[in-house]
């Protein structure tokens, strides 16, 4: 019988524990066991694990978080971490290992799998979308969701106050956040990383909005642009428009997963499996085209992922 | 200059909004105008809209409903009704229309543009996600999230009563919703119209589920599936379990589209509005493996969509 | 040491673990001992129970539902069932019980009160808000909020297809939940139990309401009133309007308790310790003026609770 | 007949259009006539303002935010203004003005009391809950309820990341908001500006919670609290947890209103047009002890709330 491990790494994600439950499930179908290392690469390093049987997911599909918790843990990238990570699998005789997470997580899973005959599949989860390979990770349609609801809350205020806000969404160095949230909230404007801005162009675009009618705006700024506290306060000056940051934080990162991320999850979990089983090596699964299929690993967490740029493009059209 | 019509028909969906602001705001940015033909196939046969700018499509992005009410219309499969229909287009100087709808509003739009010479672009909105040629529809993505939502709750009282649930969702003669809406609640058992049950597997179903330890169960049966009130009454009686029916109705309807109905809605609506622009006749915008494309008006609402019934068996194995 | 007992019993309502959580932290404050009675008064009956400490019912506060289950218990109303659980509590050494429930089981705990000489507390916890005393039940806001989220939701649907909705609400024999639902998302009208109401009178109700330009209606209508469906015919019979009925159902027992809910149990938790720590008998507490306080169980089960019809005739002129 | 001018000040509060709808309708009631002030005294000092009919309020009872605008107006607490806002109210005839908003526009309205013959009304609405006399503040349960579905998402990551959360909540200089989140959250420790807090009893608090095996911990802080984010700083250095801010920010003023904020705004506008057809001056509407009365706008508005500070100790015992 085959023993599958699962471990989930790094920034949590909601959906994490829809893909644990699918993991588990699938597994146990096939007639393999598993078992749950905890607090991510920590739970590898001190051999530190619990067994999960069908029993022990119940109840978790729809809970934000993850019931094996996670760590972000930079010793990760030493050969003796490694190391240490490839002799717990071996005494434990883990067949595959399973890793969720995010591209920091696909690296680490990608150096173990050079140092182990353990068979490794990465789960892309991320509430920053910034996996190569996949259109989506999980976790990201939820935490685009809880910042569409936040920020139309937000615009009762800018509306009533008639103000102009900039939210910032997170998304670490990457704009797939912003750029979701912003299309989908009708934000006047979108700053991400992947486009340089100009302050002068920003407080034109203001301004002809004011003068189109628009007495308030909200432009959703991904926090990897850089300082939007001073942006905030070079509005104010250029445009003598009253202006508010908000920080969205870390409620992006929780919730229940939205139907979307757990169904992401369910798939991603059973094509995971799946290729445990089929004793692929080093492989990731993606949710590509319209379909989940999988790609190498170190394809997955060593290319850029591509922005569609020209929605940034179709957001400034529909917010005219 | 050219005229653009817009109308939304049928029932409604979350988005509709959404897709009539991508119309309106896409349009005027090629210089076209823009009419609203009100409560659907109506409007157009009494000649009933207004005129919209990108100002009076302002602040409706995230509303749920249509402002442009709608209805469902049985005498606009008669002759006559077409023949007025392409009446009040010529007399109005429609150029395009864009028809966003389910099914049946697509039904509409074909007869309509076999008797016009007005360009006509179906839009897939339609919760029940039953059109052929597109993955998803404006609105489905809501429905669904809605759906689980609740659920979500009525399983608080199935695991503290210990009882049985049958939640009946929406979807007409098709199960694309039940099926979203169960593999992501964690159903333990999902009934959709195009697969035949038998009650006797059921009540086995249930039975097994009771000895591995399950004391409540969800059932997610579309509303297609046939008297589930019956059903529920058969399990009651032949389990020996408390079974309570739950109807979700027409909160799937409405609330607030999803980022992703949202997003759906504008690409839709930036594609109907490029195809009007480019003289094509008789299509539907479509997202079919990641992308926004288009295929014939006469292909999306004469085929019958497939549905993927290895998502059951999957649905099957997670909730073991 | 003192031992406290805790059973939660009949339906669920949102908040009840807010408030097994308050009584055994608070109760572990003062140094007594807490075990809960699982699946209501069946736990009693059977000796079933669990030992709870702080951190047993931790992560629970946020959480619908009961973590001790609950049943439905018609039996409980035998003579030798109450003497089942009093040989329980005595066996047990409880010192005091704290019963979680609605009027049945504050009638429950009252009968088994003049068995035993364990000190019993009732505190009020329906989603009906029908326990005479106590200004609000436990779980109350928490549906009146969800009811009143899915109405808002089903709202979009009524204006945009311009049809009348009569949704239906929970509230057993009473008419508290759909009078506080009706007056907050502004029903057109609102049927309750306690006002008995002539046919014709409404028919007149919507036809005016359709001659001062209101196109849709939403009329909510209490379960207690009646069969819905029938009337929902009637009137379309009366006025050839479009009538549609939703039942809300389940949904609302369930979910994560309001911010509102959870204070309230807090307190009520709080308070019921007290009044066993001081020996108080047959107690049952309540938030009455603005504060929390206790009455006899015997008057808080024995008086019918009044209703505030003047809300109802507010309800009329804030809907003209 | 009468006219009733209405006007909304200072930051928005979810409940706000209920408020107006409940004044216009109910002052039609008593063939009162309306007049909208726009954008908070700004209105008044250059008598800009609409009409308001039954129907030009219908669809706004359950939007967040204010149809008729706001303002904070530094330059109201002068003279000039003052007289110039009491000629508005005499070039327009206004019999009774109704001032909704939270303290600063309640003074604002009692000053404006002094210099007019207008009948003046203050309803308290503001999401800080600080004004005196009321228990409660139109907008401050929807600001609650926000806050606390935030936090419980926040919760997710602080668990399975094992991490510290100081949640910065509204209120301005007063706790009322953060005790009550605090409270319905389980916060681990609830600071309010109310309670001086001693740097090395937090960090003792921390390091107890630790030890009885609580890994993470939510710390809910009111923004009058002083600085936050080196707060954050001092405790991540003197227990060697990892330590993340978060600002709820503006959020926590949008929304739709829940259902209490919207019964009390109906409720509200009921008693304040009450008054002012009675021909009573300078009266602040307020709810107290489970009832809706008045008290003198100066009492209102020149006397500090008392804050509860036992729902801090029931809160510290509560999350043990």
């Amino acid at each position: 019988m085959k023993i599958i491990g699962v471990v989930t790494s790094g920034g949590d994600a909601p959906g994490m524990n829809a893909a644990i439950r699918g993991v588990v499930r699938i597994a146990y179908s096939k007639n393999f066991e598993v078992i749950g290392f905890e607090r991510g690469w920590e739970g590898l390093l001190i051999n530190s694990f619990k067994r999960l049987n069908p029993r022990s997911v119940g109840g978790i599909l729809h809970l934000g978080g993850t019931i094996l918790h996670t760590s972000r843990c930079p010793e990760f990238k030493k050969d003796e971490a490694i190391k240490k990570a490839a002799e717990t699998l071996a005494l434990n005789n883990v067949d595959g290992l399973i890793v969720i997470g995010g591209n920091g997580s696909l690296q680490g899973a990608l150096e173990l799998s050079k140092e182990t005959g353990t068979l490794i599949v990465g789960v892309p989860a991320s509430i920053d979308n910034d996996v190569f390979g996949t259109d989506e990770t999980i976790g990201f349609d939820t935490a685009v969701n809880t910042a569409v609801t936040e920020i139309d809350k937000i615009r009762d205020t800018a509306v009533s106050l008639e103000r102009i806000f900039i939210v910032e969404v997170m998304g670490r160095k990457r704009g797939f956040l912003a750029l979701a949230v912003g299309l989908t909230v009708g934000a006047e404007m979108i700053l991400i990383p992947e486009v340089n801005y100009e302050s002068e162009k920003i407080f034109q675009t203001i301004r002809e909005a004011k003068e189109r009618g628009k007495k308030s705006a909200i432009i959703v700024a991904a926090e990897g642009v850089g300082d939007n506290r001073q942006l905030a306060n070079e509005i104010e000056k250029a445009t003598e428009a009253e202006v508010r940051l908000s920080v969205l934080g870390y409620t992006q990162r929780g919730g229940n997963p939205s139907a979307r991320s757990r169904f992401l999850a369910s798939l991603f979990a059973d094509k995971a499996v799946e290729l445990i089983s089929e004793g692929q090596k080093s492989r990731a699964v993606v949710f590509r085209d319209g379909k989940i299929t999988n790609i190498g690993l170190e394809e997955s967490c060593k290319t850029e992922k591509p922005i569609d740029l020209s929605l940034l493009e179709l957001a400034r059209v529909l917010t005219t």
